[in-house]
């Protein structure tokens, strides 16, 4: 094989492994920049449901939270502290009323996930985030890191469930 | 080996097995009698996310709705209709508030998930189901099947999004 011919083929091979790594949905979830060591964690739109919530208020949202593998196997086993390396992600959206599905109920009373608002994650690491009772928290919001200083709020707001491992969301039963 | 070894062997043996293809979550999700043909999916609690809603009035819950790997790609891809053996699983758990997040917000803000209370499966067969646009539909409560009366109701009330399929919920963006 000439020389330029090999580089063709390696350029080619390159592109395949690079095509082959991004996520098949297309997100381009593991984009931003690190804030607090913490990057979004590819794939995790994808993750298992832990449970789902509503704020009132200023937050005005609805909220998934979803968990790695290694999360949602110590939801089950009951086994706190959490293991390192579980990553929890807390997904919200805007609060809004669905005109089409209120027709169908005859009533208003359906509110759906709006536009985005952003996405939180606590990623477990005993001895990195050993100040923080072994959670780094990370805020993205249109795939950008918040500042620090927002971050600074998280473990102290945690702190009240320390006796689950600082985590406030618990498993949802199976219907 | 003589025979009472043999059979003992043979009695841990499957024991083995018949533990092992009990699904590692411990919930006994796919024993339900079925309804419209339909059994609960085993597995469908860890499907992935599509969105979420809250429903006032009589319903009064927080719900998710999941999907199988072929009705995620679907939505991903803007595919319709849907292919078949698309599944779409409605989870439903009571409105509750939480006097614990309450307390860290310092106003009264925080609703959760609290038992469940159903959940409904809408199953692609377009032949099987070509009377109903090609979906079955299916509730079960506490594991058991509600009934076939009941499920009469579904696909009128999903008529007016024919154009979408049936299907009401729409992919939540990724935060």
């Amino acid at each position: 094989m000439r020389p330029i011919a090999f580089l063709l083929v390696a350029i080619a091979t390159l592109a395949g492994v690079i095509a082959y790594i991004v996520p098949a949905s297309g997100h381009a979830d593991d984009q931003a920049a690190p804030i607090n060591g913490i990057t979004i964690p590819p794939g995790y739109r994808d993750w298992k449901l832990i449970s789902v919530a509503h704020e009132e208020g200023k937050l005005n949202d609805l909220r998934a939270v979803l968990g790695n593998d290694i999360t949602v196997q110590a939801y089950r086993d009951g086994k706190l502290p959490f293991p390192d390396g579980a990553i929890i992600a807390r997904l919200a959206w805007s609060y809004v009323p669905s005109e089409e599905n209120n027709k169908v109920f005859g009533r208003a009373q359906s509110f759906v996930a709006g536009p985005p608002t952003n996405v939180q994650f606590m990623v477990k690491d005993s001895k990195k985030y050993a100040s923080t009772g072994g959670w780094g928290f990370a805020q993205f919001k249109d795939g950008k890191p918040d500042t620090t200083a927002q971050l600074e709020t998280c473990f102290p707001c945690h702190a009240p469930v320390k006796a689950r491992d600082f985590v406030f969301t618990q498993y949802a039963t199976t219907p």
